[in-house]
Order: structure tokens, then C-alpha cells, then sequence
């Protein structure tokens, strides 16, 4: 049973380290704001709960159970339940790992719930223990900085998968290999996480920002509101980074034909120059016993020269059509996409319209 | 005619085993709660329907047929006729099928119907037979106990699919083969099978927990919002799935290119290698008369010294421009995506804006 | 003008063949039930429509024309005007072609049209010539049986479909060709044709369950609901079919890549093996005077015994490494997801939660 | 300033080629009905329109402007704008270029814009010379009588691609080249161009029909509801065109893998042949001193031999294992999906359900 | 702090470059129209809106910061804050950026904010120079001005996207190469992160010209109607964008898969002709005692004959067989859309239907 309990009471004073019975009393005065916060939720403190807060008991389950749940809002009433995950920034594994936090918030209490300790809420219990201030606004207020919080640390993940994309871009380019396609793939299974536990938060979001709860009080909501900005800002990010990730597929794909197409061409051109060659050199080592050829004094000689000949009128011409290249050197066009101002500057002319001005 | 028929009297003691006739008499009575569980429903049994409880022929036809019929909830007025689908646990095909389970919701009766014997009813029967605590909350909640335990039977199987991707990702780079690739779409039909029933599964679950219906009381309601819950979990779960047998397959596909080019550049190698050389031996094996060379003592020797050079010379020049591996490990580059605490924290420290505090 | 007319009056006498006075009369006496059913509806059939029930000239024209109509419904205030698809049973393209029934509804007629004659409406001509039946139960009914009829016969279609998406099942692991993939291909869009005349239609049957058409009444509506949950399992169905035919399209392109990694490894191979050996002949074959070992005694049988030294080393590495295989036979291994009994009742243990028992 | 201007005064009688005089004399009896139509609108044209009807300038400025506007509708309160597309028949693209018609409705009068003279215009011009006709049910009768021909004169060009379709699904089995995919692919962008006009008319179509707008009339409505359902075919008929130039790309590609895999088996049968006899020949024609063979009588003959014994001994081998064929012919089997009538009757037995009969 | 300020007194007056004492007195008097243009909000400025506006700190702090916020409407009752994006004509990237403006608008003043100079700002700041006449509206046809002019840029942009899509179009058939798949792929992120700033901002636009905001006056929604309509007309072309780019890929994998395939026939011709022959070759080199043809006196000229007759023939064949192509030119057969007038008369003619006329 490891949770930490705040209580800010009217006057103003913040109670620390709160026992089973202060938490209780805190409860009961429907004064002031208790904060309860619970890492790695056990059954005792499920009991915990449903003895001093009186929870509905699926909701403490949510809590406990180490499965994954969606985010969502449970409006019961006097309080609201929330889910919301943001990044387990903890995890070792190759995709992307999400974090839940289950808050119940009420009119005068927050209780949060999470499996792993989290450095948003350790910034927010640090917050608290200096002056309180997260506190002083109410329960919907610190609700909010709580998921704030969490979600504003979804970003640095997002700048790391953006630099591992760019990584790739040029990978892709420079040296494509079997683990480059890997990683693109696991790139792209982690924005697809991302943007699976981001697009019903948004919801969540959205209907907390409405006027739907009479818990989180007007003030409060325009708060909301920017979290839920921050939301659409992170799915567009992520987005972005799904056209990186399925560009850089392409790439790839397209990079491991060419080098294919650089093989057989190759070999085509080793085989068309050499197999015909070899033919003549055969002819001359048959065994006729009448081949004038063979008795001329410069035959010999004859035969070198039409065999140094062939070969590099051959690859003279394979060189003009392009198709062999002694250097991989590509000099990628750059074709930038912004207008020149003068340009511009004629069209704005021509937009101004004679309907309106 | 195999039906199982409770009768949990308003007293509180559970009758068993009832006949026909106790049957029609409790379903008269309208007090307590009568659940009858028909496995295997035959033509007998829908006569058996009509008789005693009056139900719509359509809905009773939908219990007989062995055809799959799409989740959904027929309100009756005084009765509610729900189709839910969980997972066929018997079914021996390499792809996922899905049960049914029929239920007829009344006040003060619960009549459920399915063609297979299924694990989930049999626990719950297991429950009645022991304590009759599943039946005395109502009938709303004996039908969310049924409904409930078939959801949850799908996990297992989900999890199960879940150990098969894991196999196949592992399976897909070290030996892919064309079996690999009818695993992966076996895997992929079954998730979309199984998101398949429950993507309208989630709207029926959706309007049970909502106010439409006066049978589901308030109390009950939010146990079907978890049910509701659950279904979103595994879509979840199997979005997850389906994503990592996408990706299985795109690795699949590479893999199987790059075998290809690997062939190409065998043959590519062998063929820059030999033919010249072949050239050359051919060149020294015509008959003309006059060929000083092959008068040269140490001639002989020479060519086999140029055939011995050029053949390391190329196999070096091959291998520096990694065109061909004398081994197949490739190391993958592990990319994690987790964000050092450092940098996090400092993250943080930039988001606590003074907008808000 | 190949009208069948029907006309039940109320006191349950069923007049056949009625001429077009009678037609009228039927009509204008509101009373009983009214049924004309027009094969191959003519210029000459529209005018009599206009004439005897005034219907609207767009409506009818609909009924003229050849060309394609989107399932639809059109309220004319006293009468509905209906246009539904099913399955032309007639037609022998190789891709599905669908038949529409057009039916005008008032309280006391039914006026049903179509271009082909159509076995679901024969059969139900059969049933009314036989007992009146479908008659008996008023207009609304009557619509029912036809509409309910067609769709319905939508389903040995799917059958047939599904028959021969396994002979492709099949066939495209044994045997691809360019034939098999136009077979599949070909069954893609008859499932998507079925699709695309399914998926307006369930509006269409949607509309007539719900309250909004006073013409159908209550008891009438949950029969339309069972053609819509009819038109679902359609739906349903051909998604599977969809997939399925997908994922034989996967493995079409996959076996064709198959097959030419393996010319090219046959190639590879040959060429590998005998390139070389080709020069180490062709050296001994070179004519310099001083080839020491030319003399040796056993030379001939040196180079012989190398040759097939060579051969069978390469052969058994090839072989080793998996690259040459002198069968096709690939053992599938299935991987049922079928979860065993005992490892179900533990999770169902599990499941068994301290939250709601 | 090229304008058409007819006024029907409510006496019935036609009065055509007014002058600007006229058009605003009978724009302001409010009576009768008044068309003007305008071609290749000018800057003239819109003073015109602003002096004499005073229509809000940003919609005289989509009718001058010569870009795309997207299909709207705009209520001005006393009168609409309406913008719809139909095809540009003069348009000499490649790809198909649509044709915009803006129209001005108000209770007695019509204003028609285009950028292009329109065959659907000109027609209905024609009608009003010689009966006046289309002007005798009112303005909303007669934009839409402009609007169902715009509409109806998409036809042609659907059918049109129709016909190109058929002939590249012929040209992709028989001879698949280059320029078959870029058929292809300007195929699917017409489809494509078609479907994104028709999709946003299909919502002005439908609020037209709808009674949104009271300057449409109760029974002018239904013939805005027949335009639409005019859309939703043509859509239905781009849908199955997108679906076999999708079809026609699959067989394209799967094609020439295939000719490529063809010309693959050609190389590796050639190679697999003659490489190892040039090898026996390269053996016997080493110049070692003791070769026993090179003496006997037969030799050369049992050479001659055995290289015929091979050529024959693995042609056949390649032939039965079908890697190489003679003809390209394919038999593609033929697999109508048509259901036999004796099973189609037993399915509908099976169907006569004791629920409803 | 870079302010600009102009203020139109109720007296039609234009005050210029006001100091902050004469910004708060305009804003206080609740008159005329007061406009503040803020480049590269700083820390100061944002101080500088809160003390004299009062706006809220969470929409300053998105004026403020550098990351990319989403298009939206924020409603504070007495004043709206709008964030739209244009088009970053200064950017340098590849890759199509956006640029944002936030604009504040109350019933007499417009704060508008923007990190980048942009064109379409200075254009206004120009026309309010000259005359004043984009503020003699109100402070709803400034802001309108503003977006208005914002947007419209766009169109350049696309405009050059339009022409780069044409050359890579023309590229991808005479010489693609990995440079022009780059070209494409960059092309596709910049139309669809062009469609992810367009998509949102439709919705704002659909807002701002409902009823929905008191401050935007009946007057000026039309014009910001008009904005929409160029959205959705944006919309469209990026759509037309993204298929011609999509067709460029399609046409670029398949020019490099024709590619190779012309290689691979080089090879096999080559292989088809020369090693054969070198066999015949070689036959005629070997050293059996006993070759009567090595004595014949025209053996030699009758190999050299057949080696010439052989060469001929199998080129002929291929030719014939179109295996290999001397040239590379390719007839596209160019397919019109267009129906000929006459074909388009007679379907006018059969669709003036008799229903309507």
C-alpha cells in the first residue's frame, strides 16, 4: 500500500503524508482538496478505496488490473472516472509502450492511479511538495495538470521518432539493407500506437471541454481545451511521421529493384560481350584440317584486335544508353516548391478582386 | 429437447431441473427469476418457445437456424431478444470461428440459446448450481453475467494469436518460406473475423448500457458499459495483431526479393569471373600457326597466373562494394524509442508554462 | 402487355387473370388486395400504370427503362414506390449481374415490375395461385414476401461464390496461372457488385423497419427488420468471401515470385558449377608448347576425377543451404487457434472477478 | 456580351432576343418567366448582371472566373445559385474534363452561366424556340429541365469509358505493353475526376430535392430527386469502372512477371543445357598425351551422341514439368458464378419459412 | 516588440503607428477599428496583450510559441481567436511548409499574429497605407480580408506543385530514375500535408459563415462563405495532385520493372544463340582420332555458315516475337474521352423523356 495523500485544507494549508484516517476525515469535511495519489495499484488498495471513497467497484478494477484499457470518461454522478494514457518512457521494447493514469476526480478530491511511476506525475508531486500551487485551483485543476502533464510528454518521444525517421530517410538512400526495412516497419507499428491510444483521447478530451460535467467548472474547461489542442497537435505530428515512415518504404523497396536491375545488367554485359567472343575463339580452335585463316601470318594477331575491339565498342555503347555506370553518384534534383516573390506578388494583384474592395 | 430450466423464487430457493409445466408456471408467476438455457435448439424446442413464453416465430427461427446471424438487439416491448457472438473454442479450422449466444431478457426471465455447448455458459451454470448467486440480481444481470463471460472467452484466443504473430515475426527473418506467408494470412483473415463480430457487437453493447431499454435497470447498466469496455479492448488487441501481420507480411515480401538478389548476384559473379578468363584460355587454345606466345616457356605459367589473379582481384573488388556476404547474420540495429530522464526532465521544465501557474 | 393480376377481395375470394376493367375496379373499390406483376415492362404496360393508377410518370419510367436504378425508396404520400436488387440467376457473364424488382405499395395494391423474369417471383405467383396465402395478410405483407424472396435468393449465389473461391484456395497454391488470377479477380468484383447493390439497399429495408412509412404497418415492420438482418448476413458474408479472395491474391503473387527464385537458383547453380570447370578445360586445351602437365600420365583423370569432385561438392552445399530441392512438397504447418480446455477455465477463473459476485 | 434572353409573359406568348431594356422591364414585373443565358461571361456580362438584377458580386464572380468552383448551392433569400458540372464534350484532353453551368433561380426568372457553349444548353435552347415548353411549369421547372440534361449528357462519356475499358481488359491479357498501363492510369483519373463532381452534386442534388429551399416547389421536387438518382447511377456505373481498371492494372502487372518469369525459363534451360556439354567438349578437347578415349573408333560418335541424348532427355523434362510451352495459348476456364434453377428451387423450398407462411 | 498599429477613428480618419498608450485608448473607446499586426511574437508582446486586451494567457502562449498548432476557433464570448494557416512562401525545405496566423477579433479590433512575414499580410498592411479602405467594414471584413488573402496564396503553391507534377510525369516515361521516385514521394507528403492544413480549416471557415458567432456580422458571412468555396476548391486540386502522383509511381515501378525485363531478354537472346554455337565450337576442337567432317575440305566454311545461318535466324525469330525491340519509341495510342456530337444528339434525343415534357 504505497500511495501518497496531499491535503489542502480552506485555510490554505497543505497537509503532507496523510494516514488512512486523515485521508478519510479529508474526505468527509467536502472542504478544501485531498489529493490521493496510488503507483502500482494492489487489491489492498483497491479496498482502500472502496472503504474510505466508496468507488464503484469496476472502476477500481480498471485500476488494478494490469491489462490495457482504452482511454475513457465514467460519469458517476458525484465523480468522474477517467482514463488517459500517455508514453511509458520506461519501456525497453523496439515499439513504442503507452502508460495508463486513472483519476478519479470529485468535487473536493483527486485520486490518481498508475501501474508505473511516472515523470509527469513526479513533476506534479514535486510541484506540490515546494508550494501548492497546482492545488489552489481545485480538484478540476489539478486534474488537469495531471493529464496535462502526461500528454505534454508524449512529445519528446514524438521528436525521438522523428529523428529515427530521418536517420532512415537517409539510410534508405545511402545503404538499404533488410534491418533498415525493419526498422521503418517498427516505426511505423509505433506511430500507429501512438495514434491508436491518441485518436479516443481526443474524445475524452473534447467531452471534458464541453459543458457535459458540472464537475469541471467553466474556468477550468478552456484548460481542457488546450490539452485537447495538444492531442490534434500530436496526431498531426504522428501523421506526418506515417508519410515519412511510408516514403521511406518506398524508397527502400524501389532502392533493392534498382540494385537488382544493376546486377542482370551486369551480367547481360558481361555475357553479350564475352559469350561471342568466346564463340570466335572456338571457331578458331577447331580442328579442320582446311582453315586458310589459320595460316595467315597476322591471323593471330587479327583476332586479339577484333576481340579488343568488340569489347570496348561494347561497353561504349552500353555507357551512352546508360545502362552501366562506373559511379553510383545520383544528383537528386531539387525542385523546391516556393513561388518566387514577384510571382507572388502578381498573383495577390490579381486576387484582389474588384467584388469586395 | 435439452434444456436446463432455474427457478429462483422470490424467496430466494432455486429450483431445478423444472419440467414443462413448472416452467410455464414460474414464466407466469412474474416474480423471481426463471432462466432456461437451451443447447442445440431443435425444431421441438422453437414449438417449446411459442408455447410457453409467446415469443416472435422470427426471432425463435434466428435461435434454429444454424446460419450466423449478425449481432444485434430486437426490442420486443415487453421481452429483448439479443444475439451476442464469442469464440467457437471447439472448432478445429485453421482459421477463428465464432459462436453464437441468443438471449431472451424478460423482467423476471432469461432464456438463452446456442447451437454449441460453450465454456462460458457452462461456468455460469456451474455458479447457479452452487449458490444461485448469478441469478439474484435480476434478470438483467444474469444476462450480463452470460454476455460478460462469452466476451471475456475471447481473450484467450486473442492471446493465442498473439503467441502465433510472435512466431511468425521471428520465423519471417530467420526462414521464410511460402508457408510463412499462409500463416500470416490466416492470422490476418481470423482478425478480421474476429473484428468482425465484434465491431457491431460494440453498438449493441453500446445501446444496452445506455437509457434505451427499461429492462436493463440503472445498476446493471454500468456493468454493460464495462462489457462495452472489454469489446474495445480486444478490438484494440487485434488492431495491434493486425498491424504486426502487416508488417510480417511487408518483411516477408522483402525477405524473399532479397534471397533473389542474392541468387542474381551469385550467378552475376560467377559469369564476371569466368567468361573473360574462358575467353582467354580459348584465345590460347586456337590453332594458328603463328601464335608467339605459345612458344614462351614460363607462358603457360603466366596464364595461370593471370587466371589466379583476376579471380581474386574481382571476388575482393566484389566484396568491398558488399556485394556479396560470406555469412548471412545481419545485425539489426536496435532503435529504441524511449527518451533518457535527462532530457525528459528537461522537457517538463519547458512545458511548465506561465500560462498556468 | 404481360400483366398477371390478382385480386383477393375481403371476403377472401381470390379472382385470377383480371382484365384491365376489373384491374380498375379492383383498385378503385379500396377494399381487399390488389396484385399486378409485370414481366418486361413495356411503353404500353406504362401507359396502363398512368390510366388505371396514376402513378407518377417518373416512377414508371423507372419501370421502363432497362438501364440500372440504386435500390430506393420514393413516398408518394398514398404509395411507396420501392426499388430493390437481387440476383440474376439468368445472366451469363462471368461476374455476378443483378436483377431489380420495382413494387409500388398503396393500402389496398401492390404493382410489382421487372425486366427479367425472376424465379423468387415466380415462386411467389406459385404460392398465390395455390392458396392465396401471401395475400391474406394485407399489402405490406405481400411487398414482404416478394422483397424477402429476392433477397434470399441472393444467398446460393454467395454459395456458388464460395465454392469456387475455395477451388482458387486451392488451386493457387497447387497450380497458379494467369487463369487463376483472373478468376480471381473476377470473383473480387462480383463480390464487390453484390456489395454495391447490398449496402443502399440495407438503408432501403432500414427505413421500412422504422416508423416512418405509415403504409407498413407494426406488425408488418418486424419482418422488413429480418431482410435487413438478411441483407447484413449478406454483407457479411461477401466481406469474408472479399478476404478471402485478398489473401488468394497474396499468395498467387507469392508463388509466381516463388517459382522464378527458383529458375533463377537452377541457373545460379548451373552456371556455377560449370563456368569454372569450362576454364579449367579450356586451359588444358590451350596449346603453349611448355604445359608440364600435359605429359603426366594420369593428368586426364586428375582433371576428370576433379570435375566430378567439384560437381557433387557444390551440389550438396547448394543442397544444404536450402537452395536447390529436388521436391515441391511443403509441409504447412497448421497452427490451430483453438485454445485448449483446462488453459480456458483457468482464464475463466480469472475472468471470475471480486468486483460483481 | 453575348446573351439569349426569352420572357414567357403570362399571357403565354414568347418573346425572344430582348434587349437589356426588356430583360429588366420583365425582370421587374415579377410575372410570367424570364431566361437569360449567358456564354462565356465577361466583365461586361457582370456589370450587366449587377445593373439589372442586382446579384451579390461574389457569386457574378465565380460565374466570370475561369477556375473550377466545386458543385454549391448559395441562398440569397429572394433567389439561388446553383453551381453543376457535366462533362466538357469539346474538351480534347486525354483525361475527361468536366463543364461547369452556374445558374441563378428565382420565382420568375433564370439566369444561366458557362464558360463553354454546352450541347444540354443548346438543346434546351432549341426546345424553347420551338414550343416554349420547358418555360411553361415555372422557374424551378426550367433550371431543372437545364440541370437533367447537364447531368444526363455525362452519359455518353461513361459509356465512352465503358468502351475503352473492355478494349484495354482485352489488350492486357492479349498484349500487355507500356502504353496499356498508361491507359490504364488515365482511365482511373477520368473515373476518378467523374466521381469527385458527382459526389459533392449528389449533396446539392439532395438538398434541392429536399424542402430546404421554397423557391423549389412541392412538385417540381421529385424531378430534382429523379436528377439525383441520375447522380447515384452514374456513381454506381464510375464504381464498376474504377473496379475493372483496378482489375485491368492486376493483370497488367502480374503480365509481364509473368513474361518475365517466361523469359527467365528460356535462359536457365538454354544455360542448363549447354553448359555442361561445352564442358565434355572442353574435356575432350584438353591436349593431355594419354586420353584413352581419343583413340577409340567411336568416339566422337558416342559424343555426338550423348550431347543429342541430353538436348532431347531435358527439353522433355522442362516440358513435362510445364516450364517451357510451345504455344502461348491459355485455356482461362470459364466459372459462371449462375446457379442451376433445380438448385435455385430447392434453396427457395428451404426458405419457405413456417414463420411467416 | 514589433508592433504595427493603425486605429480608423468612428470619423474615418486612419490613425498610424499608434504607441501602446494610444493602442489601449482605441481599444477602450469601443469605436472604429482597431488593428495590431504583431510579427515574431516575443515574450514581450504576448505582456503587451495581456495588459492592455486582457486576452487569455493559453491563446497568447499559441501566438507565442513556435510549434505548429492545428486551425481552430476558440470562443471568449466578447472576442474569437482564430489560428489559420497559408502557405510559408519563404521556406526553403523540399517539402510544401505551412505558415500560421492567429487573429484576434472583437467588435472593434483586430490582433492579428504571425512568427514569419508573410506576402499576404503585407499586401493588407499596403491597401490600409493607401486608402484604409480593407478597415471602412469592420473589424469582421478585415479579418476576413486577411484569410481571405491568406488562403489565396495557397494557389500559387499549387499552382507550382501542378507544374512539377507535369515534368515528373513527363520523366517518368523517357528516363526514370531513383531521383524521380523522390520527386514523387515528396510531391505526395507535400499535397498531403497541404490537404491536413486545408481539411481542419474547411471546418473553421464552415463555422465562421454559420450563424454561429455574433461577431460576424450577416453581411460579412457570405464573404467568408466564398473563403470556404476556395478551400473546397483547393481541396480539389490537391486531390487531382495526389492521382496524378500516385499514377506517376505506378508508371515509374512499371517503366523499372520493363526495364529489367528488356535486360533479362538481352541475356537470354545472347545466351539463346552463342552457347549452342560455342558447343559446335567446341565439338569440332575436340581430339578424337577419328572425326571424318575434319577432313572434309569445306567443313570449316560449312560451321562458319551454319554459326551465321543460326545467329540470323534466332534474331529473326525474336524480332518477330517482339522479344527485342531496336528502337525504343513507343506509339501511345491515344484514347479520347471525347463523344462525338452526333453520338451525343441522338442520346439527347432518347433522354428527352416523355415523362417531364
Amino acid at each position: 500500500m504505497a500511495f501518497k495523500a496531499y491535503y489542502l485544507s480552506p485555510d490554505g494549508y497543505l497537509h503532507r503524508d496523510l494516514s488512512e484516517k486523515e485521508v478519510r476525515e479529508a474526505f468527509q469535511s467536502n472542504e478544501g482538496l485531498l489529493w490521493v495519489d496510488i503507483c502500482e495499484t494492489t487489491m489492498e488498495d483497491a479496498e482502500f478505496l472502496v472503504r474510505n471513497f466508496g468507488f464503484h467497484r469496476l472502476a477500481i478494477e480498471d485500476c488494478v488490473s494490469t491489462l490495457i484499457h482504452a482511454p475513457k470518461i465514467d460519469d458517476f454522478g458525484d465523480h468522474l472516472f477517467i482514463i488517459v494514457h500517455g508514453i511509458n518512457h520506461k519501456g525497453e521494447s523496439d515499439i513504442v509502450e503507452t502508460a495508463e493514469l486513472a483519476i478519479f476526480i470529485g468535487p473536493h478530491f483527486v485520486v490518481s492511479n498508475h501501474n508505473e511511476s511516472l515523470y509527469s506525475v513526479d513533476s506534479i508531486v514535486n510541484l506540490v511538495e515546494r508550494d501548492a500551487r497546482p492545488m489552489k485551483r481545485g480538484a478540476d485543476f489539478l486534474a488537469y495538470v495531471l493529464i496535462d502533464s502526461l500528454i505534454d510528454n508524449v512529445l519528446p518521444t514524438i521528436d525521438r521518432m522523428s529523428d529515427v525517421a530521418d536517420d532512415i530517410d537517409e539510410e534508405v538512400i545511402r545503404n538499404p539493407q533488410q534491418s533498415t526495412l525493419e526498422a521503418i516497419l517498427k516505426l511505423k507499428r509505433s506511430v500507429l500506437r501512438v495514434h491508436r491510444v491518441m485518436a479516443p483521447q481526443r474524445e475524452v478530451l473534447n467531452r471534458l471541454s464541453r459543458r457535459e460535467f458540472s464537475i469541471i467548472e467553466e474556468e477550468a474547461r478552456i484548460f481542457y481545451r488546450d490539452v485537447y489542442d495538444h492531442i490534434v497537435r500530436i496526431e498531426d505530428l504522428g501523421q506526418s511521421l506515417r508519410d515519412q515512415a511510408d516514403n521511406a518504404l518506398a524508397t527502400h523497396l524501389s532502392s533493392v529493384a534498382n540494385r537488382q536491375n544493376e546486377t542482370m545488367r551486369v551480367l547481360s554485359t558481361v555475357a553479350t560481350i564475352f559469350l561471342p567472343l568466346a564463340l570466335v575463339a572456338g571457331i578458331y580452335g577447331m580442328n579442320f584440317e582446311y582453315m586458310p585463316e589459320l595460316g595467315w601470318h597476322w591471323g593471330y594477331f587479327a583476332v586479339l584486335g577484333f576481340v579488343g575491339a568488340v569489347i570496348v565498342t561494347v561497353l561504349s555503347w552500353f555507357w551512352a544508353r546508360k545502362w552501366i555506370a562506373w559511379s553510383r553518384r545520383q544528383v537528386t534534383r531539387v525542385r523546391p516548391f516556393a513561388v518566387e516573390p514577384d510571382k507572388l506578388v502578381s498573383y495577390i494583384d490579381q486576387m484582389r478582386k474588384w467584388s469586395h474592395l
